[in-house]
């Protein structure tokens, strides 16, 4: 198949979205991100990428704590919301039940079925963003969406960012095969 | 809903799944990579997190250049295996035709409809990773791909890792909501 040249900003992957929680200003406060990933495993660490001038950067510097809530699909126009509006402006806080992992630490949604809870590890400066990478000080799941304890991620409902404009949300679909086990076949 | 703490070293989100080429000793090479991420606008920068003793590691320090491939479900047997077999052992790039941007640079894979081609700009050292941040300086999709120029990211076919044990890898779903309009309705 011939290969198109595309814009290198566009970004075609789909984005898992996840809610990042922060003392901000003295009071609770959650951004939509969709560039986020694991960087390590032993101590287990995450990082996301924020504008430089967001709210939530702020009180990441200020606090050296934040949280990584995924929502399920029922927090779909929350979550978008809050990619929308700044904490500048609104109080994003409304809509969720925060709770606190440690006193002192970043605010998580109750209402988000799996929430890491991080102490800022790194910051690392881009030209146009912050990267702040954390190490998991905590990890929770909804009581009725695990197994054994293990988070049951499709039970979660977690939902991803297309962004061939229009952007849109997508689910997650079927298991396809399973993973670290389909491909021994092709070993030689 | 109770909380339930679980072990933090377990990921709980879906992971996209990528292909990451480079040079290891003067062969193309192709990994399986589930820890990246988009992590600046402007340049278009990504970010991959590798095992310090991973062979492609060795490649993109050598060189400074790699590639983010998006494999379609046809490649899940072959990505899967580009997980499990190092290419200090197999040749893995026997699987695939490869193509490059421009000569010197990172090897990329023609069967995967989504291709990126990167520059080093950063390396950062974790407790047991390399993250390397690249510049994006190519972006390539398949013709039959995408819509205008942009790429048509449900047509690609990409597939989700989710690691509640057993792995998995999941389809992307059906869309559920327009990004960035959905939650306006919730502005004060």
């Amino acid at each position: 198949m011939a290969k198109i040249s595309f814009n290198p900003r566009t970004t075609a992957y789909p984005m898992p979205v996840v809610l990042v929680g922060a003392t901000v200003d003295g009071k609770p406060n959650y951004m939509a991100v969709a560039w986020f990933s694991k960087v390590n495993s032993n101590p287990p660490m995450m990082m996301i990428s924020l504008g430089k001038k967001q709210y939530t950067s702020q009180g990441i510097k200020e606090n050296r704590s934040f949280s990584i809530n995924l929502p399920g699909k029922n927090l779909i126009t929350e979550t978008d919301y809050c990619g929308i509006v700044s904490g500048r402006d609104e109080d994003k806080a409304r809509l969720f039940e925060t709770f606190y992992g440690e006193p002192g630490n970043a605010p998580m949604i109750q209402g988000c079925p799996i929430n890491y809870d991080l102490k800022l590890a790194e910051t690392i400066e881009l030209p146009g963003t912050h990267l702040f990478i954390g190490e998991i000080i905590g990890a929770y799941v909804d009581e009725d969406k695990r197994r054994g304890h293990i988070p049951d991620l499709p039970q979660a409902e977690p939902f991803m960012l297309v962004e061939s404009p229009p952007s849109t949300y997508h689910q997650l679909g079927p298991q396809t095969a399973d993973a670290f086990k389909v491909g021994k076949k092709l070993k030689q």
